[in-house]
């Protein structure tokens, strides 16, 4: 059985890290007999708008919906296209369209990584984000009025569903209890979004009974962000809101020692449609072109597709070749976010051999 | 001329923190020749709520508004009364009734506490959070539809205005240009809630216009909460909306530290009403009655509330006071948070003798 792979590099760095994704999922697939076919798209992308007008051909769910994974890099580029036209026009429709509802995102200290935080070692962050994928804050139901005049009034609402939140709690209850902590945290911000974010709170303790074994505690969004600064170590499972998931998963990483290095899959669990793996970090147009961006957030997102498509020894593989060119820290291969002087090739080539 | 000022402990440490917060402004007052008058009250406390169902007297309004500003200790006590109803029912009346538009908080790394990032000295890390304090995602406007059933959606809507958003604004480039490295950096999330944030993006650069000696730029959330911790020393003036000022300005004491130290000043630049002062720090039920809360950021308070008065030596000398007593290090008289085995009362007596 041969895996359908659609691979979308995107702009900026997308273009630069996913030639070594693929390269590490090759060797994996190499290693361990995996049939894939590989489809290079270049649409979703600010290049293919400046052509076409539009961020995606109209048979673009059509194209996709026959694929079994969606590998992307990242979109974005804010001097030709606005953000919010290249992402409502790319990823955020694949989200939406092909009910990834979960975006799953490991956050892990990684050897030879220095956090930026003081005394952390690897095995003190190991934690996950379930973040929510295609409702809550991130609408497209709101306006503005009075437009240009002083009595501007702009609204944007917040929608969220008991179908929604809760299979994205159910998701998050079966993690943590699959795992050996079985901690549970929920982001919430009760206090003062005062509408949603009760609710949500009414929610995880409704699914809680369900998971008698796990135990759950939540924090106000502010204060869970300083704990993840404080006490990264309190943490195993963190289950989010659309945006609190978005800011939680780029602050862990960060916690890590960079966001360069962080995944994630952005997950329809019923392989309805298909699932989509693409690095946490955007384009980052400062330090596109010049071929030294971190390609491990890309490698790892590969990890990941690998073991939602049933390969749970290819992926591991993977997982242990970044580690292990980590833990060697070799400064002429590592990038330079991560105290090297190497580039996105080096490192890249570095792991898919050591796959 | 004397000051009357209205002193609300609230709930859990903010009754162990205030009586040092007035023992600081008592002794800068002493010194420095100025008239106070400190009249206490026991509502906006989840103790009143327990007493009379509701967490204000009918006319708090007409009292409070008599006062030159107001002095707060900390509210919630989710045990007894849930954090939206605590929070709705006082603090967040406060702000809005009193269109304290402005939360200023300031964010340093002060001599003698350890940040939790590693290598952060004293000079790293000092910027301020001015956050939009009335409107936006805190929004009383939305609510549950199919309650109870598999069908529920609940909406909650983020108000922007123009008036709101531009005087925030205004305030926060005046203050970026008064210090020396005339720096703003907005906090945005255009990418991803792509109504109001694409517009809050358009009136940021708009106000830009007035002020062409500030240096402009703009972080989604997501990443600037990471640049928080990796970047400490980036920022001079943060300016964010309500939801995202909460956020960073729990997210950067952190980093400084402790959120025990970080104070806040509610402002109303016009004077129409009081002002009211608090620290960033919640009631933290979690060590309430053990006497151990860090005082600073309640007596720091009380320093932003001299300012605010117009008593800017007064304002310093405790500034100067807590400073002198970190950097002094005596364990004995130090809270726990900060690596003593002090009190708050061992600490706020010390500051109060040194002012
Ligand atoms: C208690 C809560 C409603 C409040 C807020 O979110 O504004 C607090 O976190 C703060 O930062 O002052
Ligand atoms: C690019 C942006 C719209 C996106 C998001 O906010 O979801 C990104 O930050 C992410 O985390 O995948």
């Amino acid at each position: 059985m041969t895996h359908r792979i659609a691979v979308i590099p995107g702009d900026g760095i997308g273009k630069e890290v996913m030639p070594e994704g693929v390269r590490a999922l090759q060797a994996a697939a190499e290693r361990f007999g995996i049939a894939l076919e590989l489809a290079p798209f270049d649409f979703a992308s600010c290049d293919y708008y400046a052509e076409h007008g539009q961020m995606l051909p109209g048979d673009w769910f059509e194209i996709l919906k026959e694929f079994d994974a969606i590998f992307y890099g990242a979109v974005g580029w804010p001097e030709t296209v606005p953000d919010h036209v290249s992402l409502w026009g790319s990823l955020l429709q694949f989200r939406r369209r092909f009910d990834q509802y979960i975006n799953l995102r490991p956050c892990r200290l990684l050897p030879g990584i220095k956090s930026p935080l003081a005394n952390r070692q690897p095995g003190d962050i190991d934690f996950y984000v379930v973040r929510e994928n295609t409702e809550g804050e991130y609408s497209s139901v709101g306006g503005r009025m009075f437009e240009g005049t002083e009595r501007e009034v702009v609204i944007q609402e917040t929608v969220m569903t008991r179908h929604g939140t809760d299979r994205v709690l159910k998701f998050a209850y079966e993690l943590a209890q699959s795992r050996p902590r079985r901690k549970l945290t929920s982001a919430t911000k009760s206090n003062g979004i005062a509408i949603t974010m009760p609710w949500w709170d009414e929610r995880v303790a409704e699914m809680g009974r369900h998971y008698p074994e796990v135990a759950v505690d939540q924090f106000h969004i502010d204060i869970l962000t300083a704990n993840f600064v404080m006490h990264p170590d309190w943490f195993d499972v963190v289950v989010a809101s659309n945006l609190f998931g978005d800011i939680l998963s780029d602050l862990g990483p960060a916690c890590t020692g960079t966001i360069g290095v962080a995944p994630s899959a952005n997950i329809n669990p019923e392989g309805t449609f298909p699932s989509l793996f693409e690095p946490v970090h955007g384009s980052a147009p400062d330090i596109a072109g010049r071929g030294i961006a971190n390609p491990i957030g890309q490698i790892w997102s590969a990890a990941m597709m690998l073991e939602h498509l049933g390969h749970q020894e290819a992926s591991a593989a993977i997982v242990a070749a970044f580690e292990a060119v980590l833990a060697e820290g070799d400064e002429a291969v590592l990038t330079p976010d991560i105290g090297g002087r190497g580039t996105t090739e080096t490192l890249g080539r570095a792991i898919a051999e050591q796959v």
